[in-house]
Parts: structure tokens; C-alpha cells; sequence
């Protein structure tokens, strides 16, 4: 299945996508896609309505898309996760997951204006794999537990300041965290539809030209060992949203660095995820 | 007025200290103290209602103290924001304020247990002044609007895993999000119970024994910076915290260092915001 929400800032309603030829709408199932839907078995309530047929078609021609979650507990991100950015970035090889964090209301829809911070001469792009928490994940065993807490994927644009990432003291949550920093989806695949995340093509186009081109083969970290090293460390909730890293071909690992400025267009795809379009405008 | 939230975790229920001699149930205004009763003018009614008489008293001797804020929407953090502490860690005095987070599950009660992580032996405590915001911050102009913003202050255990935070790779966030490991309250004072937020003594025992002793004055960046400060990154709303640094005497500070173990006591003190008692127990 793929979850999706539409309409007004605010006032989104989720639908479904089951593969029937129609978008579906969820709303006799739930309120909203949100931490208490994940949490009480909601996708498999999602998924008998809609066998059994009690879903009625929607449409949302037209309408603007929300993210695919109402509001995210928390969003964890990977740094430094393919080998290539992190070498274009001139930092190391990380031996480990490196963990930080994006502020949960920064995450917007995917098709939703992305707006370059106030003082800003150094906005970037990252086209990632995002895994979305299905149920609660603390000291997990290993990889197999791991993949059973996951609801599903969908694609984040972790947008990044990068002077107030690097240059501003020691932490980057500052240059994560910024209004608009997180494009997510258009819809969450839910993992039947994504049997192997390792297998994914990605790419970004920046004004139609090709940034970054990646394959989440090349992760160093795979997602079964992200969710599994991040429950040592914090406990996931359902509805959690982990952003998995970004492959080479951002911005600031351009010779020279280029970064974004208003009235560009970004378009994000991920293999079996969808697209993502973006203007850049300037923060009001 | 005094802000807290009683009751068993998952269930507690509001109330109010506004110096009348006893505790007010303050379910007749709100359902729970989160972003919604911030954001929709709850402390207004709140006060309206203690000064109409129309709350009435209610008993929560033996009861447990939750945090008194349901869910923050994010906790943002400010490092090294004490000259003494800076330089305990071996780190330079930052030109402008450190910003990290911790992951908004990990606010618990302010005398829950503190769970000591698996494969921790690193575990330290920090006592921090909290700012809870109570409207929108975002691009604030200066310190008034700043001040204005703040709904109230709160004592926060700033509980960090020193070799998860600084030998586990560059962000500190891994070590900063770990399950009850911040302690919050026993309330919020709202601002006009605390006219100067940078004349506040400070201090906190291990077992009785004075670990830290600090004053608000020594902060390098002021609460009213620090709010201006954080809202040129990222959009403060209401119901967020933000911890805004420890003064000395953490155990990682200690020569040789010293850290907890299972069985301690941490007991917290911030002059008008009451005290906190937490046992260190074995995550389960």
C-alpha cells in the first residue's frame, strides 16, 4: 500500500493507494496516518478495509500533497552514509552510524515550497531513503527485528544549511533544522512494496540538471543496521521517521560549491518512492 | 503559577499551584498541558479561572509527579553555555551558541528512575534551567520578543552518556537521547514567577554529596539570547523546551572522572522551580 495525505496545510486527510486503478479514502479507518495509527495496528486495519472493499474512491486531482505522516516524534538522521559523499564532504569513513537529528517541524509535503533560511549563502540539497517506524524498536537483537519495526519508506530531502551545519560551532542539528528542511514523500511504501531497500535507484535534478545519482546498495550502513545501532541508543516510536543518508552529488561537495538560491526546482525520485518537486523561495 | 501534572505515566492529570494555599485540578481548562493549551492562550484561562475561584482543590499527596508538559515537541539544547563547564570538558568557550537535541521521548517525570543504558559506563548528570516557549518564535528581532515568547522555566536533567555523546562519532545526540534521560520539573513557573531567569542559584547532589553549584548569571548566552538565537534556525513552538546548559561539576569533569552507577540518587535544585529526586536503575 502506498499512505498518503492531501489537501490544506493543516487539514490533510489520508488516503490509499492499494493498487486497485483509484486512490482510496482512509478516513473510515482512521483520522489521520499519525504515531497512534502506527501504533494500534492501523496498517492492517488500512489493509483489510481494503480487501474487503469498504474504501471508497477519492480524488485528488488537483490537490496539494502533505507529508505522509501527520507529525513525525522525532526524525533521526544518518550522516556520512555513502562512501562517496563522505568523501566529497573530506570527512573520514564513519565506523559507525553517525547520529543527529532534524527538529520534527521542519518536515513538510513533497511538493511544498523549500525556503532558503534568512542570512543564508549556503542551502543544499540530499535525496534520501527514509524509513518510517511501525512499532516500538529499544534494544533490538539484530536485523530481523530491525525490519519488523518498520512500517514502510518514502523519500526525505534532507535539506541542509551548510555554513550553520559546519561553520557555526561543532553540531549540525542548527543547519538541519531550518522551516521547510524536510520535503518528505509523496506516499509511504509500505515494505511489502519495497521488499529489498537495498536495491533502490535514486536520483536529484537541480533546474532539470542531474546532481546526485545513487543506489542504496552503496549505503554503508544498511537500514536493518541503522534501526537496529539507533534502538541501542533511543528508543523509536511508531511513527518515527530515520532519514538514511545521502549519496555524492550535493552542493557543497561541487568544485566549486553551488547552492541554492530562490526560484530553483528540485525534483527527487526513488525507485518504487515516487518524485518529489520543490521551489526554492525566499524564508518571509 | 506553578504548572504540574500528576498521576500514573500515561494518565497524569493537570493542576495548578497559584499561591492560594492549595493544589487546583486544572482539568476544568484543560484536558493536559501540551502544544495546544500553549498555543490556544490556555495559560490566559488558566489565570482567569484561578482568579474566579471556579478550580477546586485537589489532593495529590503520594501521588507521582509527571513532567508537567504532556509532549515537547522538540527539546533543543545549548552546550558549553557556562564558562567553568566549557572548560571541565577540555572544550573552547563557544563565540555563539551550541545547539543539539534530544529526542522528545526521553522526557520523563522529576523523580522517575533514570535508566542507566545498556553497555553504558558513562553515564553523568547535568542540572539545566528549561525554557518552555509558549507562542511561535521564529526570526524573533531581539531580546523582548524573546522574553515574550517564554511560557515559563523548569528544572531539566540534561542526562548524557559521555562515551555515546563524544567517542561514537562528531554529534552528541546519540548520547543525549537515551531512554529517561531527561528528568522534567516538578513544574513550570510561569515567567511572572521568575522576573530575572539569570538570578537563579543552582545546584545538584549525587548521593548527598554537592556535585555542582551554579548561579544563571554565569551563562555565557542569556535565556533571551538563546531563544533569539534559536529562532534564526529553526521555528520555536509552543510546548518546546530548550535546556539551556549545565555550570560545572559533571562527573566527566571530575579528576578522574566519575560516573553513575545503579542505586544512585541525583537530587536537583533551581531556586523557585522546586527540586528533583531520580534513583539510576538498570535499563531493563
Amino acid at each position: 500500500m502506498k499512505l498518503l495525505r492531501y489537501g490544506p496545510v493543516g487539514s490533510e486527510k489520508p488516503a490509499v493507494d492499494a493498487g486497485t486503478g483509484s486512490i482510496l479514502d482512509a478516513l473510515p479507518v482512521t483520522a489521520d496516518f499519525d504515531t497512534e495509527f502506527f501504533a494500534s495496528g492501523g496498517l492492517g486495519r488500512l489493509r483489510d478495509a481494503v480487501r474487503n472493499g469498504s474504501l471508497k474512491p477519492v480524488s485528488i486531482d488537483g490537490q496539494r500533497l502533505g507529508a505522509p505522516i501527520k507529525r513525525a516524534g522525532k526524525i533521526v538522521c544518518i550522516g556520512l552514509n555513502y562512501r562517496n559523499h563522505a568523501a566529497e564532504s573530506g570527512m573520514p569513513i564513519p565506523t559507525e552510524p553517525i547520529i543527529f537529528m532534524k527538529a520534527p517541524n521542519c518536515m513538510v509535503g513533497p511538493n511544498d515550497d523549500v525556503a532558503i533560511p534568512r542570512n543564508s549563502a549556503k542551502t543544499d540539497w540530499e535525496v534520501e531513503l527514509a524509513i518510517v517506524i511501525g512499532s516500538e524498536a529499544r534494544y533490538l537483537t539484530g536485523p530481523d527485528e530491525a525490519m519488523a519495526s518498520i512500517a514502510g519508506y518514502a523519500i526525505s530531502n534532507d535539506v541542509s544549511e551548510r555554513e550553520f551545519q559546519m561553520e557555526r560551532g561543532s553540531q549540525w542539528d542548527k543547519g538541519k533544522s531550518c522551516e521547510t528542511f524536510n520535503p518528505f514523500g509523496p506516499w509511504i511504501a509500505t515494505t511489502d512494496e519495497i521488499p529489498d531497500p537495498q536495491a533502490l535507484d535514486m536520483w536529484l535534478d537541480v533546474d532539470g540538471r542531474r546532481e546526485q545519482t545513487g543506489h542504496t546498495s552503496d549505503m554503508i550502513f544498511s537500514v536493518a543496521h541503522i534501526v537496529w545501532y539507533a534502538s541501542q541508543f533511543m528508543v523509536l516510536e511508531p511513527g518515527d521517521v530515520i532519514n538514511t543518508g545521502t549519496p555524492a552529488g550535493v552542493g557543497a561537495g561541487s568544485k566549486p560549491p553551488r547552492f541554492l538560491t530562490t526560484g530553483q526546482e528540485m525534483c527527487l525520485h526513488i525507485q518504487g518512492l515516487g518524485e518529489q518537486r520543490s521551489r526554492t523561495v525566499a524564508a518571509r
